[in-house]
């Protein structure tokens, strides 16, 4: 998706250990504009899928959902990364290990609000190991619900985590694939 | 807001403990068209008062913030509420007293993406203490911006953080205030 690929060129910053920052309109400010238009961009991929919810995961998903689901005019959900003591029993559970934080987490969804009936877009930010993602799926196992496609902003093609979730079947869409970054701050995009 | 209003009444669900849950559609499932409603309520509201970014706290903000921020025709800013690793070092911090949790936290927001010349809205789901909203405006204070508004969409109004951050001289727009809950499951709100 160039319009994005472009933002990142001109207002990624690269850091040491192949850290993308793009804080300025993806993961802390946000370009709701330039959200819409991946929304649209993902409803066009899986207009044809019969999506009948958009799921992410808290926090830097939720804004990309958002427009997702508006695209589709569906509800999204969001998995909610610790175990809030408001939230009730009726959960689905699973682990994710984290990279960036170099911890496990927990994600959880409520019961009531995915099952068999339910056809998935999974939506993120960034894939890089795929770790948020299989917990994101394996949910929607547990609930029953199938993962009809995953789109994904920024995916850093150096790192396994795509390969690994094309090769185990799922349809997934990066709307920007980053083949290579240095520390001076260039980002080669796979083509 | 009739609108919310309704929605509450139809799919909240009282807990004891004056616990009110509406993930049905508002902070874990989402319906983005109540969002949008809501969005363009509060620009309905605040549109005179040159907000220049809606600012909210990470996870349950983000989507009202993303219709609110479209309606505005702004950028929406979310507050982190840890330390990230990949976050940079040029933030402003300040702690958070969570009732919910029962223990402090820190929220955090980059010096990039606020300053002396923004004028902003800070919008949340839900007003009860008011302590993540003082933080919030405290992150306002750090960088010299200036808080036009605060656009909740629940407020509880039997909770003194409304009262406070009204006689504190800061203008508080919620769409629902409740008045009172039973544990029965009644909902009386104010007219």
């Amino acid at each position: 998706m160039k319009l994005l690929e472009d933002r990142i060129r001109q207002e990624g910053r690269v850091y040491p250990g192949n850290i993308l920052k793009v804080d300025g309109f993806l993961n802390h400010q946000i370009d709701v504009v330039l959200m819409d238009r991946i929304g649209e961009e993902l409803h066009r991929v899986y207009k044809d899928c019969g999506i009948t919810k958009v799921l992410t995961i808290e926090a830097s998903g939720i804004a990309i959902a958002c427009s997702a689901a508006r695209s589709f005019g569906v509800p999204l959900l969001f998995a909610k990364k610790t175990q809030s003591l408001n939230l009730g029993k009726d959960l689905y559970v699973t682990k994710v290990a984290s990279f960036t934080y170099k911890k496990d987490y927990q994600v959880i969804i409520s019961k009531r609000y995915l099952n068999e009936n339910d056809r998935v877009l999974i939506v993120d930010d960034f894939l890089a190991t795929g770790n948020a993602l299989l917990g994101l799926i394996e949910l929607c196992k547990m609930a029953g619900a199938s993962v009809e496609g995953i789109g994904i902003c920024i995916e850093k093609g150096f790192q396994d985590g795509g390969k690994m979730l094309r090769d185990a079947g799922y349809s997934v869409t990066s709307l920007a694939v980053i083949e290579s970054m240095t520390d001076d701050g260039d980002i080669v995009f796979r083509s």
